[in-house]
């Protein structure tokens, strides 16, 4: 039963120790290369994407009133996958029905089947990159990254979090009261974990495996039957999951119904019957604001983990970099055309301009040289369209079109590539203005002018307390100011990055290391990985009874 | 600033590691012995509550409107305590104006200053048992330990949860990402703990301090500024203990009114004002079902960490000591009159009788025997005084007369000593009465007739899962169906008590090694203390930047 936990028990205490001392650390190579993945990864992966397409994917065993599936690929194609479906109470039923067996094999070996589930989507990474680019639009060495190895990371996190915290108190004691001169109370102590109940997890269309592995892993490590409910544009990366974690679940013995498969269609989502079902007593979401108010209002009797919206800024006062800053942010805002929700959108810079090392730059020198920066990084088409990769939604491309007249265009918008694409458009706005004061999802950012450095600071890291953010970058060469404006965003719940230039940029939030999500301001509760996020999906019981003589 | 911090840090450190041994530990003893607590502290304690009645309460520099007070000891006579008073703005105002101190400072000087509190707290834990006899109607003995040193005990166990949870993760990291040939990529990082906003503790009439101090001091400790909201009824015991938190907090620096006390009246509590107050982030509760569900659909702003009610059970399958039995449940019965969130309601016996030591019992046998040993328990009238104390609430006694037409008379209730007072009313019926699904707070039990003894293993934690419960006893002497039990009772979340006999009770949840609640079933989600308790009263937000060269 416990084979799997002795297999990976070196990883999953690495893993602790690197959640506790939080320096780089992972066990999963994020380079697309054979030299890690096996000379015939690359092939490999590519022939069983090809596979898969038009295709019926197999889930043996897996309840299945129907098949659904209509993804199509923000490159073009369309992906012509049927998953089988089932309704949302024949998915609790069987969720109900897994869940002693999961409950009572404990920890050890719940634990080395997440563990043992997370290496072989590891060994599968290939494949899961080409199901991630082509649901999501990210280009693919970055959906090769973000929807395998980093992944595997954020759920490998969870996994040990959740182990570190199963194991934090004894689970047995001998519990001897002084009773003066008499002799002593002995009772014996044993405490059992209980699971909360069954899992739902929500998955977004633009990060399907990076945002779910966390909340999937974290409720399946701790007993709890998970049910998977993908964005109908983005099935295929957690259909996939499921399938790894339902056979690694039945060579362990146990019921492969502990991880399901919630498919839909748009216009017709289960998400609402299959949240409010009394039986799911953990959610976690990523998405809108306004479905997470929905969640927190209609699903009381589950816990909710959220990452919801957010606007996060970026505060220029100074910089002795100032090239290496516009390339910095412009690799920054043109990243997957910033649909990451960790993309900057706010750009705040003092309407007189700032101190660089290549002397005084004016507010319009400071904003055309983002704007310069980003037409030199995407002039290779190739590399353009690397970079940027497809707008997952339509919607996003009327947004731009939207945008266009809301102010002030530094640079335009412009396709990039083959598929729905669009390079980022950079509008300046003043101070206050109220189209900078909630998020604009997708490749736009806003130019705002202030009065001066800790005017930015104080209109980005209020904004991120009202709306929520979860990054937030400063360039400045003043200690003393950096020290008020790490402060300021602190008290406003932001992680913070401070003078990014090169190759490290605050769309990137490493797992084991970076908390992702605070928690303390409106961009959501769910902070990866943080006890919180574990402690609450199981329970101790004790019982107690006199020590034997 | 952390002169408190190194005075108690030893004491701390034992804390933390009790906490994951979960022994027996304590630095508060409880016998109110001048041999514990200085020669003098009887006479002073009994001098010093004299001295309070009839005045003004002084809580210099408190936010004070007008005074309100109007206690009554369930022993007779009023207390004519006048208390310091302010609507609810006024105190979220001080308590906003306290925040920002109480943040920057940090957790070594918080916990020092939260540790430094309750050491002075012990020294007056003889006025504090009188404060809480004469508003709770508990007996000196049991107000001595419940309202100081077990009261203390578990407002440590939440200082060192909550310090255990502040340092558990590295505050500051160098990240080197390596970078193939090139340089590696070097972040240093920094995090800093960002309190969740203000803490409401709203105390309850019957373990003012007992049921407080975890709320308040986990909140405190994390940097929150803590409104302390007593019970009408039960004021004096809270109103010492911001008195004491006041003087330490401004002898540490800190301003006072990051702990405040909130009086009002009863039928114009400002309960609602301030636990809606979008300042209000963590809000601490101890009362009935109905007001917790007030709070989660009317306080969404904030984290609920709740007691409430449920229906304790004892299930009688077999005893090898049918006296030792009989006159353990009689104590656990009759002390403080069943008006403790962990005395046991329903006794669940099979119908058929069972096997003692005394050969086979009939039910009518057990359930008298039950009875009989009640009689001799309190058949001395002044150690019956000293179990049963008095009863909190006059619509408990109102209770317990309806509660008489419920079913067979087993045992009578009857007053017992000064006050206002109830002994145990015993009643028999049949398994599945409606009368016995619900909580009937107070001195009142049913004895169930069921089946077997499996019947009432399933019907005490099939209840308890529906209802609610906290604790949970069994009489047995067969292992396998003992394994049964334990397993039932593990899945309702309830905390189980197995054959005690002796001086030791189902009623008693020890501080460092009992988690009091478990969270998992309807009884409530705050469990003392586990890391949920703590995790999130704060957050963490970073901040990094290149190393330098």
């Amino acid at each position: 039963m416990t084979g799997f936990f002795d297999r990976h028990r070196a990883m999953l205490e690495t893993a602790v120790q690197a959640l506790h001392t939080r320096g780089y650390w992972t066990p999963f190579p994020e380079i697309p290369s054979g030299k890690f993945y096996g000379e015939t990864a690359k092939a490999d992966g590519q022939a069983a994407f090809a596979a898969l397409q038009g295709g019926n994917f197999d889930l043996p065993g897996h309840p299945e009133s129907h098949r659904l599936g209509a993804e199509i690929s923000p490159f073009g194609p369309a992906l012509g996958i049927a998953y089988p479906a089932a309704d949302a109470p024949a998915l609790i039923a069987a969720a109900t029905a897994a869940a002693p067996a999961l409950a009572d094999v404990g920890p050890k070996a719940r634990v080395g089947v997440c563990i043992e589930i997370l290496t072989r989507l590891n060994r599968i990474s290939f494949l899961l990159g080409h199901a991630t680019m082509h649901t999501t639009g990210q280009a693919f060495a970055m959906a090769f990254q973000a929807g395998g190895p980093h992944a595997q990371d954020r759920g490998l996190e969870a996994v040990a979090m959740a182990w570190n915290e199963m194991t934090r108190f004894a689970t047995e004691a001998r519990w001897e009261k002084p009773q003066g001169k008499a002799a002593p109370i002995v009772l014996e102590k044993r405490w059992a974990l209980v699971p909360a109940g069954i899992a739902l997890t929500i998955g977004c269309n633009t990060f399907p495996t990076w945002n779910s592995y966390p909340g999937l892993f974290a409720s399946l490590a701790t007993g709890n039957p998970v049910i998977v409910k993908p964005h109908p544009a983005a099935i295929l990366p957690l259909a996939l999951t499921v399938r790894v974690a339902r056979e690694v679940l039945a060579e362990a013995g146990l019921p492969a119904d502990a991880v399901l498969l919630a498919v839909d269609a748009p216009g017709a989502e289960i998400t609402k019957p299959l949240a409010t079902d009394p039986a799911v007593k953990l959610i976690d979401y990523t998405g809108s604001n306004a479905f997470g108010d929905w969640l927190r209002g209609n699903a009381a009797q589950a816990q909710i983990f959220t990452e919801e919206a957010g606007v996060n800024s970026i505060a220029i006062a100074a910089t002795d970099d100032f090239s290496g800053m516009c390339a910095n942010l412009a690799f920054s805002l043109s990243l997957y055309s910033g649909q990451m929700c960790t993309a900057p959108q706010n750009i705040y810079i003092p309407r007189d301009g700032i101190d660089t090392d290549q002397g005084r730059q004016s507010f319009d020198e400071v904003a055309g040289g983002i704007a310069a920066a980003i037409d030199a990084l995407l002039s290779d088409p190739a590399r353009a369209a690397g970079i940027c990769g497809a707008i997952a939604n339509p919607a996003t491309l009327a947004r731009i079109d939207t945008a266009r007249g809301l102010g002030r265009v530094i640079r335009d918008s412009a396709p990039v590539g083959q598929g729905r694409t669009a390079s980022p458009l950079l509008l300046a706005v003043a101070a206050g203005d109220p189209v900078a004061e909630a998020e604009c999802f997708g490749p736009v950012a806003f130019v705002v002018a202030t009065r001066d450095a800790d005017e930015s600071t104080a209109l980005a890291s209020s904004l991120a307390a009202r709306k929520g953010a979860i990054t937030a970058a400063l360039y400045d060469t003043d200690e003393p100011r950096i020290a008020r404006a790490v402060a300021a965003f602190a008290r406003a719940g932001v992680n913070l990055s401070v003078n990014l230039t090169g190759n490290i940029f605050v769309n990137q939030s490493a797992a084991f290391s970076d908390f992702h999500v605070t928690g303390a301001n409106p961009a959501g509760n769910a902070s990866l990985t943080d006890t919180a996020f574990v402690a609450t999906r199981f329970h101790r019981a004790m019982w107690r009874r006199p020590a034997a003589a």
